[in-house]
């Protein structure tokens, strides 16, 4: 754990160069806008380390897979992120220096985010190895208004420089792709053109699926005047741009404001494109510097509007729910179901892969709760629109009759990851995915969703299970062998608790979903019969097996057992680590880490959290001490349920350590790992820490329910929270909580053990 | 299974183009000598499929393995073969017109590999597109006697063609690498030059870290007689080499005698390496053909002389013994420790690695008892001067003070295999090179290696397992978690029965030999203890752990448990499976194939085969019948194995089915891959399922005991054995077993049960 951003309420502020942070940083100051984003790498050169990364969503790159251990039923591709065309460089020059904070002087270097209006500034003096002494603003947005536009306002004032500053714009599509094996390169550069007016450049992925084009105008300015003389043209292969600039004496400024549009093939017909992007570039050079931010910025106080959630009384917690709130939604704005979130959204390259399950295990609830948009609907669509592929995927493992696996790790609904150990084994994912569903249908009350789409995806996966699923002899139960559970430290075990476990929850949802479609929409019901060739005898043999699954259990030490000969460990707990070998695997072979007893992220935990009512509070009470002292964290999907468990049982201390590291897991760099990216798609989890854990909300026999505790840190916090098409605000202080009723119909709410009744004309008040 | 190779005592024929299986063959006609080899690829242009491959002993390619998934304690690198410069290439030209089989009208195409003189040849008639005609006849050898020379003698004779005919020997590494990544390249080309003498070409590995220096000359006959008129000479930058022809009419004849020398940076200094190639090459030609064909089958004699087997009345059975043997030859020479032998020896780029656990598990045994030679030794101080290398591999995972995990895979000695679940869980390795250093001891009495080698890794290996065994709470037993038995088709399983067993037979022989060399050899011994910091106290840890070792084991089935869990599976055995879906690593899935019973190799049953004295009759088959009828042969290590232990348990019909399979594995292709190159570690399983198996040879309390039976289709039997510096006959027939002594002392051997004295006067002759 390192801290070296300053806590503050609405900002990130780091106000000290900090070059062997250098990476980190950039991850931390990632800017984005749910179509493209880009880590906070510099706009003027940086010859020094550092991860350039800039990337637009939906775009991949399927590289191959097929290496020395490639075995049957391997996918063929995997997927890495490709490093799109620099748009955000400006090269600063002097007649014969270039600025490059690597190698000139610095000072009085700071940088900050403002999260709440979505706006990052940087500022700094540099003195050039020749003496000359120079003082640059820069302000940078990835508009959230106009999703095609990133501007950039590059100032630099002369303190002792007398002499022509120029300023370089450009666009650069020869970028290195960090997640590369040798060094290949991802993209074909299709045209690179600069006229007097505009430049673009228009590339194409090597498999020639995917294209992206940038083009940009700009204005410039000497103090606050307009400066219009024709820029020297700079046209290259992979590189364009222009050269601007102008004399200027000490205190004197120049001013570049780079107005760049991106527009990827996934939004614009391949033979429009570059028109399109060149119309976009020069129609937000007409908008004008103002006008986007202020667009920009109205958008920002929508969100936060809906969104945010005070903390009074504790600096870094508020700063960081509103940080992972605020890179959440950068990542991901909800609006088109072909999109997903991936697990470092766009600000690093690891997992080169988009979606995986923490998109339904923590950024769904997340939405559901936190907006009344159609964004978990989205996701879940995008699971509907890729289960085809779900079942070809199944198929090629050996499964047959409509048997659905969803992917591990996917853009386009192929498997595009090649361990067989997660591919093949780490097969609970698909059980999330119908948790996923009960949980919108739950929270959203729309049962049409279940007709149209969620039953067909069900029954595909329930019939993997049916497949999947074996008869052990000895035990006389039905088994689940060779998986690998959520905690990733333990490869291909059997009877997985967490695994068995959500499988009987998932087949009991399945034929109720059965029951109530075919009841209440008799001719969807028939349709997906038709279409599926779904057999009701076929819920026959899951009902035998949601009796007779084998769940691995301790008496004496009254707990789930993670699975089959987890207890033959050696038991120590995560206290019994020497600090500095933590995180474990960043300092253990692998071989270490698989035979010992850590476990990297929950996993019977998890299954407690997902289906807490089914659990008697003693036996959760000595799962939660068994388990989380075993726990290391080292998954950013780990700490906040911890949390959450940890406030429902009642150790509010824990809950509090627990939610500060699911919180400020990035802020702080708990796990050294900053440098490759943020953990975007565990970010909702401390929103859910504080309403699921602290608040203690659940839905408890179709009732909205709190059970609220605060942190002896607080004073009070406050969220908004959506249900059932009501919108709600619950303020949480050290005696009292307040529910108001914003929108939607009066509403029965359990707090504690007794139920009130919330209309929109009063502030419910209760006192604790 | 495929059969087209021809029946033959001495050779093998194919007296057909098969262009299908045209790889097979070219693995089938393989050429070796120790040095290098090469698979039986045609040395005119062949523009259809086809693998060329060249390949040199001791020359690896470290390729880079830090790919996505890469976790701490993995190989920095993982070795691939390289394909050398192709030395033995010869176009054939008409004035317009290239032969080419894949393009030319073809007829009489037979070619056969004469095993008693190691000369492969090759002839057939060809007709051009323009329709002429041309009779060819290739003679080839890797000379087994002068171990850097290749000779080729190429002639053709025109049937009715008349003009020029050219023939163009050339070497040429601009070679491809079937086992290559995205297409790269191994060699960097150091020189390439063609004088009117000799052409040469000198490469280097992209690491630089290996040369191969190949040099020609040549003599070219007209009919009979010798043409010396100047050639045309080639020189580009990859490819060196001459143009010579001669005008013939009908009936007229051209010869071209290749030779070429092949040296590599191991056993010349780089910086004379060109000089010496040169002269090696000029020296050959100056021998000359005759002289060279000489030698080299002068060579085989003496290996025939050694270590033939005479099988009478199956012809088959006969020509694939022979053809194992010979191939082995081919591959190993055992004059030197530096030098191993790679599962595919020279004739295929599959598993990229040389030296496995195979060469102890099956070669070691087969040199010990079949030559009297230093072979074995050498194998084994291959792994002695390995043992520091043991001992960092050991340490990259956690393991320390002195603990030696001996790699998987290697070359120089680190691990060059990236598998987690076989690097760092296939760990049984260790255990096999205990076994094999007991082995020589046992059948050499040569005590003094115990001390001087032996001793020190077996010390390092126990070191392993004491901290790599743990102690398990419920079982309250010492338990090894985590690892993949000999049957890969199971992986990161806890208590493979083979691997806790084959640890208590490691312990315990490395008690005896510290209490054996602290005896015999006190000064050793101390040495020794010195060097290693050995404390004569860790061996009480290592009793306690043989004492209490958890051995699964069922008793109902009355069998070892082939690890924990092993029988939940579904229990089904291989006649189950339907005949086109095998071999199932082909056609099943990796998930399936996992989590199926089946049994990929012999795994409780190598234990038992391994360790034969120590089981009771009834238990040895009960589990020999559940685990043969579970077991799929899909691993070379297999079959022999479980042919010895059907001949032991007196199940003549299936030892022989099982003998069969083995010894004609690649001759008839049972899991139809022998196009990737030969199973050259386990050819001498099928030497060794006669010995051990049919003859029933085996050790017990140190008398050589042989228990012989005879299958149905042979008339009689005979090898050659090596014990104690004795070398033996035995020689089996219907009912009568012989046992002559050629060399050594008088000897006790039993026979059944009785004990006879053999001496060299008389051949013991024993009615049956």
């Amino acid at each position: 754990m390192k801290r070296y951003i300053k806590a503050n309420e609405w900002s990130i502020i780091e106000d000290e160069f900090h070059a062997t942070q250098l990476r980190a940083s950039e991850s931390i100051f990632s800017l984005g806008n749910g179509r493209f984003g880009q880590r906070g790498f510099f706009e003027e050169t940086y010859s020094s380390d550092s991860l350039q990364g800039s990337y637009v969503a939906g775009v991949s790159f399927q590289d191959r897979t097929k290496v020395g251990w490639w075995k049957n039923g391997y996918p063929h591709y995997f997927s890495r992120i490709p490093n799109a065309p620099n748009w955000s460089g400006i090269y600063v020059r002097l007649i014969d220096e270039e600025v490059d904070l690597a190698v000139w002087d610095l000072k009085q270097f700071t940088r900050s985010l403002d999260m709440k209006t979505g706006i990052s500034y940087r500022e700094f003096e540099v003195t050039s190895p020749k003496g000359h002494k120079l003082k640059i603003h820069v302000e940078h947005i990835n508009s959230m208004d106009n999703q095609n536009i990133c501007a950039i306002k590059y100032s630099v004032t002369s303190i002792n420089y007398e002499g022509k500053i120029s300023l370089v714009p450009y666009l650069n599509s020869d970028v290195a792709h960090e997640s590369a094996n040798f060094n290949d390169k991802m993209w074909d550069t299709l045209r690179a053109e600069t006229n007097h007016e505009y430049a673009y450049i228009w590339v194409q992925t090597k498999k020639r699926d995917t294209q992206i084009c940038c083009a940009m105008t700009y204005h410039f300015y000497k103090n606050s005047k307009e400066v219009t003389t024709s820029p020297i043209k700079i046209e290259k292969e992979k590189l364009t741009g222009f050269s601007v600039g102008a004399d200027v004496k000490p205190d004197e400024r120049v001013t570049l404001i780079k107005y760049v549009a991106i527009v990827s093939s996934l939004y614009c017909d391949k033979y429009n494109i570059v028109e399109e992007t060149i119309h976009q570039s020069k129609n937000a050079k007409k908008l004008g510097w103002t006008s986007l931010i202020e667009a920009h910025s109205l958008k920002w106080d929508e969100i936060w509007n809906a969104s945010d959630v005070v903390i009074e009384g504790d600096l870094e917690a508020q700063q960081g729910i509103r940080y992972n709130i605020f890179q959440l939604n950068q990542s991901y704005r909800g609006d088109d179901p072909r999109l997903n979130i991936g697990p470092k959204g766009f600000t690093g390259e690891k997992y080169g892969g988009n979606t995986q399950w923490n998109t339904e295990l923590c950024c769904v609830p997340f939405f559901l709760l936190s907006t009344s948009d159609d964004t978990a609907k989205n996701l879940l669509l995008y699971r509907y629109n890729q289960l085809p592929k779900a079942i070809d995927n199944a198929k090629k493992l050996g499964f047959k009759d409509g048997a659905a696996l969803y992917p591990m790790v996917t853009f386009y609904g192929e498997e595009c990851h090649n361990e067989w150990e997660i591919t093949f084994e780490e097969i609970h994912r698909n059980n999330i995915i119908v948790y996923a569903i009960m949980q919108y249908i739950t929270m959203t009350g729309d049962e049409r969703f279940l007709a149209d789409y969620g039953l067909e995806m069900m029954i595909a996966i329930c019939r993997f299970w049916s497949q999947r699923i074996s008869f052990s002899t000895p035990k006389q139960k039905y088994v689940i062998l060779g998986v690998t559970g959520p905690n990733e430290y333990e490869n291909n075990v059997d009877n997985n608790w967490y695994t068995n476990y959500s499988c009987i929850e998932t087949l009991k949802s399945t034929i109720n979903a059965i029951d109530e479609v075919s009841n209440k929409f008799p001719d969807v019901y028939k349709k997906i019969s038709d279409k599926t060739q779904f057999n009701y005898q076929e819920t026959e043999l899951w009902r035998k097996m949601i009796k007779e699954i084998y769940l691995p259990e301790d008496d004496k030490l009254n707990i789930f057992v993670q699975h089959d000969g987890y207890l033959d460990k050696e038991l120590k707990t995560v206290d019994d680590i020497p600090k500095e070998e933590r995180p474990i695997n960043q300092h253990w072979s692998w071989d270490r880490i698989l035979r010992s007893c850590y476990i990297k992220q929950s996993d019977v935990l998890l299954g407690i959290y997902l289906f807490y009512p089914n659990f008697e509070f003693e036996k959760i009470k000595s799962n939660f001490n068994f388990y989380e002292s075993r726990t290391l964290h080292e998954s950013s999907l780990s700490p906040y349920i911890h949390s959450i468990l940890a406030a429902r049982i009642g150790d509010v201390n824990k809950a509090y350590r627990l939610f500060l590291h699911a919180t400020r897991l990035d802020l702080d760099d708990y796990n050294n790992e900053l440098q490759t990216g943020l953990h975007i798609t565990s970010m909702p989890g401390s929103w859910l820490a504080i309403v699921q854990g602290f608040a203690g909300m659940q839905i408890i026999e179709n009732n909205l329910c709190f059970n609220p505790i605060i942190p002896n840190e607080w004073k009070s916090y406050s969220f908004k929270l959506n249900y059932r098409k009501r919108n709600l605000r619950i303020n949480i202080k050290k005696n009292e909580v307040q529910i108001e009723l914003f929108e939607g119909k009066d509403l029965n709410i359990r707090v504690y053990k007794s139920v009130y009744s919330v209309s929109k004309s009063k502030i419910l008040s209760i006192q604790i």
